[in-house]
């Protein structure tokens, strides 16, 4: 339904350090988008469809700006050993099997069923190299109604035999002819993604860089997550100032091109100023970051640079697909980075991580991630009635707490671009906006 | 039910650094302890009534060592301050609130109920200085069946007035009638809680020690989490070595009198001397360490040195119940320890956490926390079914990520002492353990 009206608490992140709160206020939707949120709804939209979420909350889609959708299968396993290894062991062996389309269809269905139940409306997906097993996932996801990026990964060296394509030009005819059949999709966009720079050759690079401008594609990999990745990287590009360099010399790293960087742990000044006036987008995994023993990357400074930062699941590094868990991490080892390691970038703020999780990683998809005029509308209404308490509570408060301890139940309801892509199937409730839906969002249950 | 067998993957820790695992084994339950786990049933138990949960995962129940009670009704709120003046924005305005016995019904009615249909069968639990509000949590929880210590908290200095009791005296009065009417309890004992050094004058520390010797009990408090904390100890104790010592000079600090200390993270050699010759318990709490950027206890260190060590949740400086969340953070929170501050103690496994939140801290309630002979028979049925996989998976792999994972849906049942105290209610099984049951765990539907 293009056109309607939700009631209930309403926040949303109107800069990084402040959060709107709405009693009891109504969100406008129209053609789409946000026709803003107001605490008495204006005469022009009295006859809009209006669904009333009482004492719900009502946020803007989450945005989950890195995640690996092959690894699903094993998340929370293993979890004993640093990056390279931890893909060399676990990964490379996993992410092999999609060859295979009937295990690839099993694993995918059940990610792309999870990932439309939790919070996340927006997200920027790996598969693998293998392109029909890739085709198979966007096919999966763009039922969901939910509008992702997705991309077939590309890797050409320092793999195992059984996970590296035969050539970068081989990899790259692959990825053309991938980017062909990815017309057919109407939730789910393509995005260029070299793995990263130990696993691309420099041709590879280049060859990806002349799609990349052909076809106006966004980009997405992994930079300075682990220490002995980034000296893997000096050794393998000399020459190079910097991680990021690795990309940006085949002009994969911002500017004209629109890039998602995952993790930028151990980013030096070099690296984050290129960043910053490249408009590289950071996805900050804290989770994967812990468990993969990589570090915590000072965030609150890329925030205070004005650096383009969101969050990021990063299955399976992380563990969980949930958003809030990574807001919640982002707060944790922040505390910890500045307790243990460095006074000088203090812990970050409830306002901050919700900001990131929403408006920051949203911009990379657009005018997404708040509720603000204009901006594409994405909501999530959050039931916290299982969060039992005998005091009274402030929306703000609600809203960190769930921050904290929302889990699977937490949801009443996700809409996309105006459209419902969930809601929750106990509550016996009946809106109006679900009989009216059509087209990409509907039929989704 | 005093004797009964329930049949499932059945896990425990047999030392700190081995996980035993029986693929649809036997856990017999005799005069509400453990007759053994088996392969196949012996002939003398086959009469006795056995419950098959399938494929699913027995574990002994988990043991929260650190949580406080009246903290529940704001975790997950404020998490911006550090320790000493979190309790004196927070803390003490929440607790001042259980001189209200009408706020005390409600808020520990909640808590009561969360920590039943939780995965923790055992646990030692602060209350608030109010003799009649924690008698009524002690009420409530004694009718859970989960078997727990709670101590109404001591506080005679460097407190606000709203929370202070008016001397030392009156403090150990007090505690004296509330010991005498903790007699009518069959689950919950009660446990010596002065604060932690700060806010007890050492006239009411001998009072207490006097108590402690009096009744034998067991003793709780608070040891070296926070820097500002532990300087002011410092200045408060001149004379003393370490913080240890201030309880230690009243005989509060193990030897003959049963002691647990939360957190330790910033314990020194001495310290950690003291506890392991005189068998004090450390209750590591994580998340709460994180929360309140205290840092993170090196506590690889201390299980290797062979002290005594469980884990807690530590509400509110903790947001949830969960020990298996307790299970996981401890391992990412000693990574990040080890790649940001302290490479000489590595990261914890798998199998020490799950000791941890098992046998470790079972250890304090006797023999608790193990599938041995003789042990109390404390059991979790975890249900895994919502975290579906297309691959095959390993017991081991699926409780790895049953630590990680496990919410509110993941538990099917819950044995303390051989009785059933909690059973999923919408899977409709019925058993013969639940239709005979009798005593302390019955009715607690």
């Amino acid at each position: 339904m293009k056109n309607h009206v939700i009631k209930g608490n309403i926040c949303y992140s109107a800069t990084k350090d402040a959060l709107s709160v709405t009693e009891n206020g109504y969100v406008v939707c129209q053609e789409g988008r946000c026709a803003g949120v107001y605490e008495n709804l204006p005469k022009e939209y009295e006859t809009l469809p209006c669904h009333n979420y009482e004492d719900k909350i009502i946020i803007p889609g989450l945005v989950d700006l890195h995640v690996h959708a092959p690894q699903y299968t094993f998340r929370g396993m293993g979890m004993d050993l640093e990056l390279i290894d931890w893909l060399n062991t676990r990964t490379f062996a996993e992410e092999a099997k999609y060859e295979d389309l009937e295990y690839a269809e099993k694993a995918y269905g059940i990610f792309a069923e999870d990932l439309r139940t939790s919070a996340t409306t927006r997200a920027c997906i790996f598969g693998t190299i293998h392109t029909e097993a890739t085709l198979l996932l966007m096919e999966k996801l763009d039922r969901t109604g939910l509008q992702v990026c997705v991309g077939k990964v590309n890797m050409d060296r320092n793999s195992p035999q059984y996970l590296c394509e035969e050539s970068a030009e081989k990899s790259a005819k692959d990825t053309e002819e991938w980017l062909q059949k990815c017309q057919r999709f109407h939730n789910v966009r393509p995005i260029l993604t070299p793995r990263f720079t130990p696993s691309c050759t420099d041709e590879l690079l280049e060859k990806l860089s002349e799609l990349q401008k052909k076809y106006h594609l966004p980009v997405q990999s992994h930079l300075s997550e682990n220490l002995g990745e980034i000296d893997w990287v000096k050794e393998l590009c000399p020459g190079t100032s910097c991680y990021g360099e690795s990309y940006d010399r085949y002009g994969l790293f911002g500017n004209g091109c629109p890039t998602i960087m995952a993790h930028c742990v151990h980013s030096g000044d070099k690296e984050m100023e290129m960043m910053l006036k490249q408009n590289v987008f950071v996805a900050h995994c804290p989770e994967s970051n812990a468990n993969l023993s990589s570090g915590v990357a000072p965030v609150k400074k890329y925030l205070e640079n004005g650096m383009k930062v969101g969050l990021g699941s990063d299955i399976a590094g992380g563990t969980s697909l949930s958003i809030f868990k990574a807001m919640a991490m982002a707060v944790q080892c922040s505390k910890l980075r500045w307790r243990l390691h460095d006074q000088s970038v203090g812990p970050l703020t409830m306002e901050e991580v919700f900001y990131m999780a929403t408006k920051g990683g949203g911009e990379f998809f657009g005018k997404v991630g708040s509720f603000e005029k204009g901006y594409e509308f994405d909501a999530v209404v959050l039931d916290d009635s299982s969060l039992r308490h005998p005091q009274k509570l402030s929306v703000k408060e609600r809203l960190e707490r769930l921050i904290y301890l929302a889990d699977g139940r937490s949801m009443t309801a996700k809409f996309v671009n105006g459209h419902v892509v969930y809601r929750e199937s106990q509550d016996g409730i009946k809106t109006t906006v679900d009989g009216n839906d059509s087209g990409h969002g509907a039929g989704q249950r």
